[in-house]
C-alpha cells in the first residue's frame, strides 16, 4: 500500500531532525515536548535570523535601542503586569484550538444562551473560539507562569516567576533607558530572549513549546501619534519577513476583533504564516499590538515610581502609548525552514535525473555560506581545500566535506541551503582557480583562488 | 571629612549604572540580587564579546560546531549528572567566601582534630576554605538547582530543573551531533547561554549571580590525547583574553588541587582576573577541567544510550574524554570592563586640562563603534550628520549627539568606550571631508566624506 505523501511540514520536520538543525530536547531520557534543542545548523540559523532581525530593527534604526533584561523577575512585576491575577484560574483547555475557559463561565454561557443547564456538562458545550465539541480538557488549578524558588529555602517569600514575555523587563526599565540612552518618544527598545509558558499542550514541533524565544519591540509615543505608528509597524514586521524570502501568498493579516483581543488592547493585527498545520494551515507568527498606556501606567501604580515622560519643549507630563511587534523566534525560524524547503530535478552521474531537496534560503540566513569540497581524496586536493576553507572560515561558517561522490556532497550542501560549493579540482594547481556552484540555479562558473573571497562577498552582503 | 577614593570596581559599577550598561533588575520594585538587566550599552558589548567567542572557538575552526540546547531539562539529566545528589544536603554557607559544608561533617573534623567537641557550636569552627570564624549561615535543606513545574498541576510528576551549566545539555546530543554533523573526535561542542544556579549570598556585581551567562565547550578526545589537548585549551583560552585586550598581570593560573578539584575532574585550572574586590582582589574567570569519560558513562548507565564512539579505522569502540573550557560570560564582560576602565587628562575649553574617564575597550568589543556628532546645531550640520550616521549603520552600531559642547560629548563618548568620533563642522559642505577623532590617542584627523565608510573598515575589521 502507498504512503500517503509526506507534507512539506513533515518533510522540514524531518530534514530538520536528521541534519541537526532541531533535536528534541533530552531525547536519550525519552524526550520532552516542553523544548527543544538547536543543533549545529539550527543554531546557525536561528543567530542569523537574530542577526538580521537586531540590525534591520534595532542597530540601523536611530529612534531604536536594545536591552536584555533578566529571565527571573520579582513577582510584583507579573502582579502589576496582571499575569498573577489572569493565569490563576480553574480553566479547561480546548485540545483544537489551545484556548483556556473557565469551565463556570462556559456553563453559564450556556445556560443563558439555551435557557437551560446543558444535559451532557461541558461536552455538549462548543469551543467559544473554534465551535469544537467534545474536546475540553478536565479543569485545572491552572498558571500558566512556570515558578521557581530563589533563596535558601522553598516558601512563598523566595518565589519568582520566570518570564511569560520578554516584554515586562523593557516597561519596568523603561526610565532607566530613557536617562542613560537620553532617548525620548517616539522612540523603542528590541530585546531578543527566552520566555517560558506552562502550556498545557504543547506540540507541532517548535511551534508550541513551553521554552521559547522571542524578539520584541516595545515602541513608547505620544498618545496621538499610536495609531500611525501601530500601521507603521504593520507594514515594517511583513517587510521584514518578505525581505528574507517569505512568499505573500504564505503570509496574511489578521485583524484581531475588539472581543478576541487582551484586555491592554486598543488594536491587535496578527501576521499569519501558512505552516501548513493538518486541519487549519495558518498559525500566529508574530502579532502587533497598541498596548496603550496600560503598562506603563499599571506599573506607575504598583511601584509608585511614575512611569512617564516630561516633554521639556511642549513643558508637558505624559505615559507614552506602547506599540508592541512582538515575534517568535522560534516561528520564524520554522517559518523560513518551510518557505525554503523544495524539492527539484538535478543531473545525477548516469545522465539522468534525480530529485533533489534544497533550501532556498536567503543567504543571509542560511546556516553554511559555503562549502569547500576537494573533487577527490587524491593528489593535495584536501589540503589545499582545507586551505581556502581556513582563509574563509574568518569571515562565514564554512564547511569541508571529503566523503563520497562530488554528486552526493551537493546533495547534502543543497539539503542544508549553503549557497555556494567550491570545488577544488586537479586543475586547480595549474590555473589556480576553483569552480563554484550557485544553490539554486546550479549554475558553475570557474573562479580565480585569489578572487573567491570577494565573490562570496559581494553576494554574502549583509550576512 | 574626606571620602575615601574609589576603587577601579567601584567606579566601573557606577559607570556601567549611569550610562545604562547594567541595571539592577526590577528595581522599580526594590530590585533583586539575583539578577541584572544590560541596558543599551551593556547588551551590545555582551552580544560583541559573544561574537568574539563564536568566530574564534566555534566558526574558525574545523574541529568545532555549535550548539543550543533547552534550559529546561529532564530531571532525569540531573540525576544522571550527578546534580540531584550533590545538591540536597544541609549546607551552612561561609559569607565571606561562599563555600558551603555540612554541618556534621564540619563538627566531626574539628572535634577529630581537637580531640574534642567546638564549645562554641560552629561559631568556633573556622572555614576550612578560608579560615574566617563565626561567618557561617545557619544550615539550610539547600539545592543550588533550581526547580520549576511543567504541565497543568504543581506536584513531582512535572519536576523539571532549569540547568545549573549548559554542559550537561551538550553531553546528552553527543551523539545527535556526531551523527547529523558528521565529526570524529577530537572535536568539541560550543554553546551559549543562561544558566541558573540557588546561590545563598549572590553579590559583587554581575560577579555572583543566580541568573548568569556561560560560555562552554566540550571537547571530546580520544582518552590518549586528553591531556595534550586539556593543555592547548588552557593556552587557547588564556590568550583569546589578551588578544582581546587583558593585561597578563592581571590574569593568573590556578592549578586546583586535587582535593579541591570536583570529583570528575583529573585535573582543572581556573584563570583569574584581578577584578579588584576587597579582601581577595583575585576571582575566577572560568575553568578548564578534564572531565575524563565521567559524563559520557554516566550518561550511558543512566539512560541505556551507549555514548561512545565507534572508530572505524582502528575497529575500536571507546568513550572519549571530555576537555571543558568553562567561560563566564557575565564575568569575562565584567574583567573587560574593569580593564578599559582608565582616567587619563584631555584639554579643555579653557586652555587647561580636565580629567577623563576612558573606556579603552578593544573596538571589537565597544558597543558604540562611532559616534556623529555635528560641531552645532545650526546650519544643515545636524541632517548632514544623519545622513552619515545612516549609512554607517548599515555596518555597526554608530550614535549621533547633538547636544552639549564638542568637549562634553568627546567625554561621553570616551565614557562609552567609542573608539571613533566623526565631527562635522561648518567646513564640511566646502571640503566634503570631517574630522575624526581616535578615543585613546585623541589624534584627529580630516578625512574625506566617501572615505570614511573604508576609513572605518580597516579600523574595525573583525567587528
Amino acid at each position: 500500500m502507498a504512503k500517503a505523501p509526506a507534507s512539506t511540514l513533515d518533510n522540514v520536520i524531518a530534514l530538520a531532525k536528521k541534519r541537526g538543525f532541531v533535536f528534541p530536547a533530552g531525547d536519550i531520557y525519552g524526550g520532552t515536548r516542553s523544548a527543544w534543542d538547536y543543533g549545529p545548523l539550527g543554531v546557525e540559523l536561528k543567530e542569523n535570523i537574530k542577526r538580521q532581525w537586531w540590525r534591520t530593527f534595532v542597530q540601523s534604526r536611530a529612534d531604536m535601542v536594545g536591552l536584555d533584561s533578566s529571565i527571573i523577575l520579582p513577582k510584583a512585576v507579573w502582579e502589576a503586569s496582571g499575569h498573577v491575577a489572569t493565569f490563576t484560574d480553574p480553566l479547561v483547555e480546548c485540545r483544537k484550538c489551545h484556548s483556556r475557559f473557565r469551565e463556570d463561565h462556559l456553563l453559564e454561557a450556556f445556560e443563558e444562551k439555551k435557557g437551560r443547564a446543558p444535559e451532557g456538562g461541558l461536552a455538549e458545550v462548543p469551543c467559544p473560539n473554534c465551535g469544537t465539541r467534545g474536546e475540553f480538557t478536565e479543569p485545572q488549578q491552572f498558571s500558566g507562569l512556570m515558578k521557581t524558588y530563589l533563596g535558601a529555602v522553598d516558601n512563598e517569600s523566595g518565589l519568582a516567576y520566570l518570564r511569560p514575555e520578554t516584554a515586562q523587563g523593557i516597561f519596568v526599565n523603561f526610565l532607566n533607558v530613557v536617562t542613560a540612552a537620553r532617548q525620548k518618544p517616539p522612540f523603542g527598545i528590541g530585546q531578543v530572549g527566552k520566555a517560558f509558558r506552562n502550556e498545557i499542550t504543547p506540540g507541532n514541533f517548535i511551534f508550541r513549546t513551553r521554552e521559547f524565544e522571542q524578539m520584541e519591540i516595545e515602541y513608547f509615543t505620544p498618545p496621538a501619534e499610536a495609531e500611525e505608528h501601530f500601521r507603521t509597524w504593520v507594514e515594517d514586521c511583513w517587510n521584514w519577513f518578505v525581505d528574507l524570502g517569505i512568499s505573500e501568498d504564505n503570509l496574511r493579516r489578521f485583524d484581531v476583533p475588539e472581543d478576541e483581543r487582551a484586555h491592554y488592547s486598543a488594536g491587535t493585527i496578527d501576521l499569519e504564516y501558512r505552516f501548513g498545520f493538518q486541519g487549519s494551515e495558518w498559525g500566529e507568527l508574530m502579532g502587533i499590538a497598541n498596548r496603550t498606556d496600560f503598562d506603563l501606567s499599571s506599573h506607575t501604580e504598583a511601584s509608585g515610581t511614575k512611569m512617564q515622560y516630561f516633554d521639556q519643549a511642549a513643558n508637558e507630563r505624559y505615559t507614552p502609548y506602547v506599540i508592541e511587534p512582538s515575534f517568535g523566534l522560534t516561528r520564524s525560524m520554522m517559518a523560513f525552514l518551510v518557505e525554503a524547503y523544495s524539492e527539484d530535478e538535478a543531473p545525477n552521474a548516469k545522465g539522468g535525473v534525480d530529485v533533489r531537496t534544497v533550501l532556498r534560503l536567503d543567504p543571509r540566513l542560511a546556516p553554511v555560506k559555503a562549502a569547500v569540497l576537494p573533487l577527490s581524496k587524491s593528489g593535495d586536493l584536501v589540503p589545499r581545500s582545507e586551505e581556502l576553507a581556513r582563509e574563509l572560515r574568518g569571515f562565514w561558517n564554512v564547511e569541508t566535506d571529503v566523503s563520497q561522490a562530488i554528486g552526493r556532497r551537493y546533495r547534502r550542501q543543497d539539503e542544508i541551503g549553503t549557497p555556494f560549493c567550491i570545488t577544488v579540482d586537479f586543475d586547480t594547481a595549474e590555473d589556480q582557480a576553483v569552480t563554484i556552484r550557485e544553490r539554486d540555479s546550479m549554475a558553475q562558473e570557474r573562479v580565480a583562488l585569489s578572487q573567491v573571497r570577494g565573490y562570496l562577498a559581494e553576494r554574502l552582503a549583509g550576512a
